[in-house]
């Protein structure tokens, strides 16, 4: 008999999962899916990212070998609650959530004995959503956060690494905590931030004058401020801590960025203004080209500058390709004479 | 004899207008063209944006009808102090920079009686730079602001019109004061968030594991990071109380959003988040749209139907759609029950 996957909320996420696993044409795999919204459901199957659909919940994954929730991150805890006793012992349980930390604690509460948790969480699919929008390489060499919970076993593990490796992912193991720290900062506060911009310039009885003014600079701000609001509010109440944490953090930098700026015009000196763009313009130019990690990547690999020309244009590229043979903390980069 | 104009700082926006000048085939009018970096010049010329490049600052204004400087914004007080004395009477001069408050005072200092000033600032080029990057085509369609100083005449205003129509673009005309506050809303403070998200995340102890897990969210809200610190820093330097204005009403915005993330975890209710999160969603859907000046025009074309699709995606675009019908002031339209 067929070992059976069963991927639950055929969203951009599981449906794209779906597309990836049955290009991959895994033996003796079948694959199960069910969303809340039939149509949905509909739409992934007839991408063919599933082998059928089941329109309840219970019966799409009681026999299965493995489970993949792919739902919104405040559906998991109810999907837990309601599958949890109907598992077979040995079902390995993952989800794809954007936050692990209560997802690892809602299992911990409603998963029986002899299922094992391993949360997973794929780095990919910003800005985009629904069955529609799925494709196969979405995980192309795409990080695959994997978070076991205490009691998983080696095998389980191992399930679920196979699944992103199946898929094109590059698993990496990280604790449930720094995970979600480290996702508010890069994936939430940016969000926020946007969401900040778009509120306080629209809020302002100029706006009407205010919005003839704002282009490109605006639009490239305000893109996230785009993002489905539901989803936002998920990823706040699913991690309030680390949300707040770096929305004090980044007030604090705004608040001195503020001081630099009136002290340097009551000086008319903008060199520690220039100093401190600088700094962040190299630091993402450095994220950009990879180099953060310098030890491991101490060179950026002579294919990529044709990426590096195109993203970053030639002017900085030349400058990001300087940074190679230099040292790390060594202070700014930019070159102010140029 | 042939009329002068003559472009001052020959970077993306000098060049440009070069080219969209030398498109228009103006008849009996000729461009010079300096830059205080020979190789520009020399670019600029090569590009066929300007007529003759001249070494000479003095020799390049002193006999032109219109001079346009097209310099960073905190160059300009010294080019005005340098020409200001060989000008003739009846010059007009204009500008393209970002602040519009500090160049008309500077212009009132320096110019001499008869040759008006009247600022200027077309809404394009942004993140781009230098005479490579340059198209006629930049202004078509963009919004031009015009700023005259007090005591410029209607044919000098005229003339800047002119410049801008010529160009492609839509004069607009603005106070000084207004301007600049607007522009530091929706320009300098992207670009001050961006810097403020990667400076607060890359000087944290965990980046380089944090930026391991920064994709496309972070991406996008830290391109503006990449913009030309010098550019950033004249910004700040030539518009600081606007700008530290804007910068504590996002700080403010952040703050809110903070507390409003607390108390919807302390009470386990996120509906006044995700009102929030949907208001702004709105806002920038409508302002995408062009929706947000509804008396002048109540209707998207239909012919922007399309652009809609392309640039916001189906669903987003079908609820712009929608907006069309309805009057503005009552509340969100997010269809959370979607």
């Amino acid at each position: 008999m067929a070992e059976r996957i069963a991927i639950v909320g055929l969203g951009l996420i599981g449906t794209s999962l779906g597309l990836a696993l049955k290009k991959a044409r895994l033996p003796n795999v079948e694959i199960w899916g069910h969303d809340r919204d039939h149509q949905t459901a509909t739409r992934a199957l007839r991408r063919g990212a599933v082998d059928r659909i089941h329109i309840n919940l219970i019966a799409t994954v009681e026999k299965a070998r493995l489970v993949v929730l792919a739902t919104p991150v405040m559906a998991i805890q109810g999907v837990l609650e309601v599958i949890g006793p109907h598992l077979q012992k040995g079902t390995v349980v993952t989800d794809t959530a954007s936050t692990k930390g209560v997802v690892l604690e809602w299992a911990r509460r409603h998963l029986p004995e002899g299922v094992d948790f391993v949360g997973g969480h794929p780095l990919a699919g910003a800005g985009r959503s629904g069955p529609d929008a799925a494709e196969a390489g979405l995980f192309q060499g795409v990080t695959y956060c994997i978070v076991p919970s205490p009691g998983a076993s080696e095998a389980s593990v191992q399930t679920v690494v196979g699944l992103a490796e199946t898929v094109g992912a590059r698993p990496y193991f990280i604790d449930a905590a720094e995970h979600d720290s480290y996702v508010a900062a890069v994936s939430d506060l940016p969000t926020l931030l946007s969401i900040a911009l778009v509120a306080c310039t629209s809020s302002s009885p100029g706006w009407r004058e205010i919005s003839r003014m704002a282009s490109a600079n605006f639009r490239q701000a305000s893109l996230l401020a785009s993002s489905d609001p539901q989803v936002s509010r998920d990823a706040c109440l699913a991690n309030p801590t680390g949300i707040a944490h770096w929305l004090d953090q980044v007030i604090r930098q705004l608040y001195e960025i503020r001081q630099m700026v009136l002290e340097a015009s009551r000086k008319g000196d903008g060199q520690a203004l220039e100093r401190a763009f600088a700094q962040a313009w190299e630091a993402r130019a450095r994220w950009e080209a990879g180099v953060v990690e310098e030890e491991r990547r101490p060179h950026i690999p002579t294919a990529s500058e044709g990426f590096l020309s195109f993203f970053l244009g030639e002017r900085l590229a030349r400058q990001v390709r300087q940074l190679q043979g230099r040292e790390r903390d060594q202070g700014p980069r930019y070159d102010s004479r140029r």
